[in-house]
This record gives C-alpha cells, sequence and structure tokens, in this order.
C-alpha cells in the first residue's frame, strides 16, 4: 500500500474549486503537491468566506416556531448537563465536557459552567429554528475554548430538542445524510502509548481493538515534556513494531502530540511514510501554523491539524495557505456542529476531508456520529476509542440508542443512531442525580 | 508633522536584530519598508523563541522562599477579587475583569470564575519565587480568553504579594524600571463614537480631554454591523473633524473596530494617512492575520493589532510576519504581565514596539502602569481612558496610592504608582463587602 499524498487523490474525486470530495473516501488534499491550490490568497478567502456565510442549520423543515422555553444547568459534582425545553413541550438534554481522569475530574465543564448563564440568557424566548443566528461566529475577547464547551453542549442540547420535535435524527438538521454508517479507526491512548516500552504499549491497543475490531489504528509518538527535536527515544521502534505487529493490510496513521519541531518532523515523517503510514497528526507545537506547512511541504504524507483550535479564522488560514490535508474540530473545543460544518465546507471547498477530534468518553463519539453523518467530505476513517460513557464524575453515563440497536461496532462500522434527535435516552435515575443550578 | 513609518523610524534606535528600541520614542517598525526583516523565516522564529524562553519574573531580589499559603476568591454579586497571602503573611490583592456597562454588568470573570479553583490547586504551596514556571505557555485546549482573565487576575495578586514581601512596586519584579512616567492617550468610547453624529462625539471627546489634558487622542470608526466594504458611512468626516478640531499638533490615531476589508482598510488608511494621524488599530475581523499584513503592505502609517489575542504563538506570528508595526496584548485577557513581557520582547527584536490594550475601569489603568514602567520598548503614547475605577458592579473601587501622589494626569503624562507591589491600597471596606467562594 502506497501512503503518498498522490495515492489518496487517485481514491477521490479529483478536487477542484467547488466540487466535492467522495463521500468518506479521502484523506488528502483533493490537489497534488504544496501550496498549488488555484486562484490568489485574496480570492481562496472570498471563497472560504462564502462558504462560512451560507445556512446550516435546515429551518426549512420546522413549519412553526420552536420557542425555547426553558434551559437549565444540570449539575452532579464535575459532571454537567444542558436540558432544554420549548414551548411546545419538547426536550432535548446533552453532557458536557467529561475529560480523561478515570477516577473523574478533568472535565473543562466544571470550570466554565457559568458561561452557561450568560448564553441561556441570550437564548431564552428565541426561536430555535434561527439556530444559525444564535450561534456566534468568532468573538476574539468573548470566545476561546471555555466558552466554546458551553455553548456546544447548549447546541447539542438544542439539536436534541428539535429533532425531536420532527422526529428526526441530529444530522439531518444539520444537512443531508451521506454517511448513515460510519468507518472509524482504533484511538490510542495517550499516557500508555508515550510512556511505556512499545511492546507493552502494543499489548494494550491490541486489547482495545478487541472492542471494535477496526481496520485502522492510531499510534502515538512525541516524549512528555519539552519539544523533541531529535524525534528518537524509541518512538521509531513503536512506529516499527506496530507495522510489525498488526500488518501491512492494517492502515495506521501517527500523532506526534505537538512535541516536534520542523526537522524533527519531516524526519519522523520519512519514517512514518516508509512504513506506510497514511497520516501524520499534529506533530508541531500548537500555533505553529507557518511550520505545520514546512512540515507538509517536506513531506508526501497527509497531514493532519485542528484539534485544539477554537476559532473559524484559525481554519480559514489552515486551508487558505494549504498548511493541512484534514482539519480536525473537537465537537465540544470548536462550538458545536454548526460552527464545525463551516469548518467542513471550507475544507472542501480545497478538495480538504474532515476528521473531527474526538473528546473522549462522555457522549462524544455520539456527537461525533451525527455530526458525520451530515459531512460530505469526512474522511474515510473517523475516531473513535471506545463505547465507555464515562463522566465527569468517573461514572458511566447509563444510554440506550432509541432504535433499539446495540452498540456495537462492526468491523470498525458504526451506526449512526436513527432515533429523533441524538438517538439515546439517558437513564431518567441518571439524569435525576444532577441537580438544576440555580445559584450563579 | 509627517506620520509616515520612517517618521517614526527617524526619531527611534535603527532597529536592528537584538538592538532594543529607545524608551518611549517610537511606535512604528525599527525598519523600513514591510516584510523586509533580517533572516529568513525559521530563523526569525528562532530568536522569538529565544527572547520567550529567557526569565521575566526576576527571582534573584528574594533571598529565600516565598511559599503561597491561601489563595482566596472574593465576590461581591458579578465582582470579583483574587487575594493571595504567603507563609509568612505578606498580601497581595488584584480585582478581575470589569466590564464596560455604566450599571454594573459584562464584566468576565462572573463567567469564568470557577477556572480559579483549579489555578489554585496548581499554586497552592509553591514558591512564588517560580512564577515563571507557574505561568502557563500557550495551551490550545484549556487556554484562551475565559482561563487567561483568571490567570491573569491571580498573577497580579501574587506580583501584588511579592511586591509586598521585599518593598518594591511590580515593575522591578518583572525588570528594570524604563518608564517611571508614562504619557498617554485619551481613549475614546465606543458606542459614542461610533453612533453619534460626528459633531457629539468630538464634544464627548473633549470633555474626557478635560481630566487627562492628553496631547494624543484615538478616535474610532466603523460602523456597527457587517463589515463595512465602502468604509464610508460619516467615518471620513468624523477623521476630518476631529483634525480640524484638535488642530495639527494633536496626535491623533485610529481604531478601526474589526470593521474593515482589505481594501475599506487601506481606503481608509489613506485617509488617516492625508489628515497625519499616527496609527491605524485593528481594522481587519479578528484572526485575519493573512489581510493584516495586506493592509500593512498597502499603507505607509504603523498598524497595531493584538486586543483580542489569547496565545503567544499568534504575536509570534504576527511579528516573523512583519504582519503589524505594534502589539497590544491586554494585560487581562492575555494572561498577564509575565506572559505578555514575553511579547514585548518578541517585539523588541525586530524593532517593534508594545501599547497594550487596556480593560476599561476596574484597576486596568494600573496594571498597565507597572507593566509599561518595565518595558523598553514601550510605544510613546499608551491607553488610558479615564481614573474611573468602577467594578463589575458598577461601584466606584475606593483606592489611594500608598506613595499619597494624587491621581492625577499631568499633560498626559502618569505617573507609576512607587509604593510596594501594585502600589495601592483598596478600602478594607469595600473589600469586606465580598465573600471568600468556597462553594465551587
Amino acid at each position: 500500500m502506497k501512503t503518498n499524498r498522490r495515492h489518496f487523490i487517485s481514491s477521490a474525486v479529483a478536487g477542484t474549486l467547488g466540487a466535492a470530495a467522495l463521500p468518506g473516501t479521502t484523506y488528502g488534499s483533493g490537489l497534488p503537491g504544496s501550496g498549488s491550490l488555484p486562484l490568489d490568497l485574496k480570492s481562496r478567502y472570498a471563497s472560504l468566506d462564502e462558504a462560512v456565510q451560507r445556512p446550516v442549520f435546515r429551518k426549512e423543515l420546522f413549519s412553526s416556531p420552536v420557542i425555547l422555553e426553558t434551559l437549565e444547568l444540570l449539575r452532579d459534582r464535575e459532571n454537567f448537563m444542558v436540558r432544554v425545553r420549548s414551548k411546545d413541550g419538547a426536550e432535548g438534554i446533552a453532557v458536557g465536557h467529561t475529560g480523561l481522569n478515570p477516577k473523574g475530574g478533568g472535565g473543562q465543564s466544571v470550570r466554565n459552567w457559568p458561561v452557561s448563564k450568560l448564553l441561556f440568557d441570550q437564548f431564552q424566548g428565541k426561536d430555535a429554528r434561527e439556530l444559525d443566528s444564535l450561534i456566534p461566529g468568532d468573538n476574539g475577547k468573548g470566545g476561546g475554548i471555555p466558552f466554546n464547551i458551553a455553548l456546544a453542549t447548549l447546541e447539542f442540547a438544542i439539536l436534541d430538542m428539535m429533532g425531536n420535535t420532527i422526529k428526526k435524527p441530529v444530522g439531518e438538521l444539520i444537512g443531508k445524510i451521506h454517511n448513515p454508517m460510519v468507518t472509524v479507526y482504533q484511538g490510542s491512548r495517550m499516557p500508555e502509548l508515550l510512556s511505556l516500552p512499545p511492546e507493552q504499549s502494543l499489548e494494550i491497543v491490541k486489547k482495545d481493538l478487541e472492542e471494535t475490531k477496526a481496520k485502522a489504528i492510531k499510534m502515538r509518538v512525541g516524549l512528555p515534556g519539552a519539544l523533541d527535536k531529535d524525534s528518537k527515544a524509541g518512538n521509531e521502534k513503536l512506529i516499527r513494531m506496530a507495522r510489525k505487529t498488526f500488518g501491512d493490510q492494517m492502515v495506521l496513521g501517527c500523532d506526534g502530540n505537538n512535541k516536534f519541531s520542523v526537522e524533527g518532523g519531516i524526519r519522523m515523517g520519512k519514517v512514518l511514510e516508509d512504513y506506510n503510514y497514511v497520516w501524520w497528526e499534529e506533530m508541531v507545537p500548537f500555533g505553529w501554523y507557518d511550520e505545520l506547512k514546512m512540515v507538509k511541504n517536506g513531506l508526501k504524507i497527509p497531514i493532519f491539524t485542528g484539534e485544539s483550535e477554537a476559532h473559524i479564522s484559525t481554519f480559514r488560514w489552515l486551508i487558505a495557505n494549504d498548511a493541512c490535508d484534514v482539519v480536525q474540530p473537537d465537537q465540544l473545543y470548536f462550538g458545536g456542529m454548526i460552527r464545525s460544518m463551516k469548518v467542513a465546507r471550507m475544507a472542501e471547498i480545497f478538495g480538504k476531508t474532515i476528521v473531527p477530534h474526538i473528546t473522549q468518553y462522555g457522549l462524544g463519539y455520539i456527537y461525533m456520529l451525527h455530526f458525520i453523518s451530515a459531512c460530505p467530505n469526512a474522511g474515510k476513517y473517523q475516531e473513535f476509542d471506545t463505547f465507555s460513557t464515562r463522566d465527569a464524575n468517573g461514572n458511566q453515563i447509563p444510554i440506550v440508542y432509541k432504535s433499539g440497536d446495540p452498540m456495537v461496532s462492526y468491523d470498525g462500522v458504526l451506526k449512526v443512531p436513527t432515533g429523533s434527535g441524538l438517538g439515546i435516552v439517558i437513564d431518567p435515575d441518571y439524569i435525576k442525580k444532577h441537580k438544576v443550578v440555580n445559584d450563579w
């Protein structure tokens, strides 16, 4: 299996301005070479801005107003949910940011929750059909990830409510269903992969694969601490061993955890190319956009980025400057599906694809499935770790699909929940453990 | 008075790599022309990264550890303060973000305050001499302005405590005192200047000038609403009238409130040049960095930006790419003085100056004075609006300078408070109205 950018192009629509990539078939940029996007920089920006302006929420599906009557923040210690009700009694609910700590803690909602008050005041009494205009664009001073997390949680609850109102899944509210099934890669656990010897790391990955049976895996390199200029320290061994362990048919990608300089990123990228890895993700430090482009220009392997971004303007720059092949806004960090869809559309114009970063645990994978279902330019493999819905207190959120489908991965393929709204029921007893926040 | 970039250079040290600009004498880039910084892009970044790594906090002034024993968040409705005490009993206190609303409200601390819990847990028991390593660098996922505001408030309180410990003002803890006196420009009220007819706007500015007697004024253009592509709608009239009203000796600058396209920004910039304005600030939308550079390349007037930025990496890009002449991190939005000083140092390397954005009201101008006192490359005129210390509830914060100096502007020149720490005493009765937050 050849892994250069050209390979991905051959399996995709030849990307030209305005032509969509085939759904779910490509990771790479639709255009050959680097820095060779058509049009001059200003014209590229003009086409991106046009894409951002187009409406996302399909208000035409609703024949009458859906007034947001009740907006509530629910709390159980470090775990937060938003619940909304329309004047006509439709309800929606979503869980906030949950964090990685198995014993609970580490979720961000616990430090951002008063933002919900500001948002509730702005949304209260409004017609939820106007969601596009209620969701803010970039806001330098008032925005950023802590703000976006509260915004996203509210948006998910509203989309759930709107879906329940007309008995449609969330994906249909933000686009057409391009991907009723979503193929995933096995995400990998950060601390284990970065600190254990390669042999032990790979044993853990093998166990994770038993749940998903995915046909693609993400490895991780880049040791904790300072910038890893040499890209050494056992990383290369892990890359080689993973290829040997999982065989030539396994699709492999790699995350650099923001630990590489330009030189290190290119050197490690060439190792990845040698071992037929098919993507190289987030290798330079956060905010090093010029350097990301330098790494891309030095390699053929597709470049992924965007998990830590808060602003549409950043993806606008990355795409206009051809600094990456695949964009990765996180549904929660980026402020929800409507904002993320604007990023997907910008990417689509230049033949790029989207593979959102997923906030592990909680309902992260549910949000991802609905969003990706409506993306025409979704990358072939989407991030997925586990069906565990651990909340910010370390407890499992008891959910079932409304459709009655089992929560399983069929050889790495997940069915997007087809029930109304988010397509899930959260156990009412679990919700009842949460108290409505009244004291802001 | 000629106002092109060359004029500013002639009054400054000829900027070369590593040579500091003369204190307080220049706005413009120390280098002639645009896009002509020395070295290639990678080498420019290397020199910027070296500047960011250098220590800021002068721990050598302290002979023994100063342990952070008590960290408290104080709250009175929408107003927040952070109070810290060392094991040896030194105390420091700072006020959070206050907002513009005369009746209270609009401050951001009220929606970000639980971030303080996270920070307190990280700082508790630590030696405050290690402030440089306690203050985080850029953190994509965990950072952003809402986080930075809580961080800055804590940092100001710690700097106050450390200054009180060794009886030195805050400026001496983060550098040498380059500017014991700070010359300011008269900031202008946004809503009034953007919505009233020019004649009425200028009457308001004249009244504001009675307090400061400043020799420089910032005007504002860019109407509320969408991008003002034509740069018309009365703006030009205000620019002309202000020059006529205040005369040829008045130094005038202009803020574009992020409302101009590249074409509009250049067109309005040429009007400003025609009327001898000496800076053109924040004219393109937030995050439009390529466009900012295009505007700069089309004009001679110095370009200011940065008030809405949260990350060091953004200034790093702006400076490396020569996209502005003057950097404007806001002490609160940017996460405090240590982070802002790193920006000042990056700017200094390429002969650029710093004019921080100031969060109006509260203690914003006190923080600005101390920070600027320690900046070798401060711009000639710094932002200042009023001595009003209105808090987030709309009440004045009763403060006096420890030095006994009056709070006045002498023809637009303010003396940096010389007492220990922040150099002020906040009325204890005012502080007592606040309760310690125990319920996070």
